[in-house]
């Protein structure tokens, strides 16, 4: 009877207040968190010196390590590796050809050994030679089943639900949220408007070449196995003009793939606001960043006090972590 | 007094009326105008069989000749002639080299004569070399004073007044609208939200490769005199499913440049709309088609009938052509 009673308290009480009167309840109440509800005060106060009229209140988001989880290793390595071995019987080339062999032989430190070229090559033949929409059917039925090794719950349940606040949060004030990731565009499209509430339209990421084609009369676009775009690193402020346009005013990412989008965003004129999540709780999530192999952060950490960039503590500045399941 | 009375009437009455209850006034009372309510009404009507939820309501609109005037060159082509008079004394080179010299002497053929490829090279050659901010400002600070040769008003006046109402209409009822050209997207972006009332992230166009660099502690984006993505023909597809992410169920074009943006978005499942703009108005605009060196229309007029696309006759179809001045 006591929980039942919490569980009405919850529903109908807290949680109606939490959203109408308080926001990013996973939030701590420390700096990051008031840090942001500052930033968006200031922004959004009509009459105000620092106001920003909505057309202009963007903000862009890495996602992998930001929004969602990027260890043991990149998502989008995960399903290249499941799709490699989905694909072998179709290609026993492979058996003696790095780093297939390897991702084969689940000898991830073989994988590892083939670096950026390798990675590369491993994404083009898993993820090209198919049309646009066969690609989006194929990721959407990978994200339906597969499950991350340590939480054992989707991939897609694997985001952090104080981002998550924080987009509400952020759209509620009329920010334009945006999605700016070194992963593929169209890994992301699929899902990212249930997940984040971010339509497909407001995702920018690498992208291969495609090619219009008319086959038995009807019109398609074919993924082909060759580099268009890596908006990575120097290639997100580059992203950003191309894609939107127009310099945010918000940035948020998590490692030195997003130094250069966080120095291009709150180098614009007015008030601007630069956030990273630095990765510092081992028991809930994972701890790392000068070291890592996969979201590196060193560079953009030293950066950041020179810059006013908050960086959010996770394991003390995140009340909770993942969703409830 | 008369004139008063008329004025009051045009002003308290008649506007809201048309605002309110007949969409598209400048449009003449035949198929063209009824396909447009027609399909707008299928797609928007809860319950219907042709319903579309408004996230999937994405329609394209070609830039030049179909919102405004490309006769009797393309805009961005006087832009770049322009440009390199402004740009010729830092030249000297130029007037020994084509197709720069003949733009300088103000042959035309000649600069006809140097074909794609001397276009590109003019249009790199004055494009090019500077930040992102540069150009944009450069291209107001154009736009503000250049006039249309026939009309002597600004470019951004010689927007098609029908085409301005169904971009509103389309809005109206909840469409996403989009431009996507197979001019310069950053030519396009510092103007379309005043004169169309679509932001610079939805607009689709051809680019160049961009450099981010710090510049005495200052980042900013060079534009480099080389081609990244040219946003016609088949390229309009690919641009589409590039920046957009998702096929949209209602394409405007013009010219055979907008073919394979027609073939793709009219061929996708459910309702679909497809518009061809066909100049036919000498007296009013141009009148233009299968032999126009600009704007060229032969393979999608042939097409028109088979994929049940609407054929717009300017001379016929618009009640007048361009906003009252």
């Amino acid at each position: 009877m006591q929980k039942l009673c919490l569980s009405f308290l919850t529903l109908f009480v807290l949680a109606p207040l939490a959203l109408a009167g308080e926001p990013l309840p996973s939030w701590n109440d420390r700096d990051a968190k008031s840090n942001i509800l500052q930033f968006v005060k200031l922004v959004t106060t009509e009459g105000g010196e620092h106001y920003v009229p909505p057309a202009d209140r963007i903000a862009v988001f890495d996602n992998d390590g930001t929004l969602w989880s990027e260890q043991p290793m990149y998502v989008q390595l995960a399903f290249a590796i499941d799709r490699t071995k989905a694909m072998a019987p179709k290609h026993p080339e492979w058996k003696n050809k790095e780093p297939f062999a390897s991702v084969l032989r689940g000898n991830m430190k073989g994988v590892a050994a083939s670096g950026e070229k390798g990675l590369v090559e491993l994404i083009l033949a898993t993820h090209t030679g198919i049309t646009t929409e066969e690609f989006e059917h194929i990721v959407k039925d990978w994200l339906a089943t597969a499950k991350h090794p340590r939480y054992q719950r989707p991939y897609t349940e694997c985001v952090y639900q104080p981002m998550l606040e924080l987009l509400a949060y952020l759209r509620a004030n009329d920010f334009k949220t945006w999605i700016v990731s070194g992963g593929g565009i169209e890994f992301m499209r699929p899902w990212t408007q249930e997940v984040y509430g971010i339509p497909p339209e407001q995702v920018v990421g690498s992208t291969v070449h495609t090619r219009f084609e008319i086959r038995d009369g009807k019109p398609l676009l074919l993924r082909l196995p060759e580099i268009d775009f890596v908006d990575d690193k120097a290639g997100k402020p580059v992203g950003i003009n191309k894609f939107i346009g127009k310099r945010p005013i918000a940035a948020f990412g998590n490692s030195d793939g997003d130094l250069q989008m966080l120095q291009w965003v709150t180098s614009g004129p007015g008030r601007r606001f630069g956030l990273i999540v630095h990765h510092t709780d081992a028991q809930r999530e994972y701890a790392y960043d000068r070291e890592s192999h996969f979201g590196r952060l060193d560079k953009a950490l030293d950066e950041a006090a020179e810059h006013d960039w908050t960086v959010v503590d996770m394991k003390k500045d995140w009340e909770r972590v993942f969703p409830a399941q």
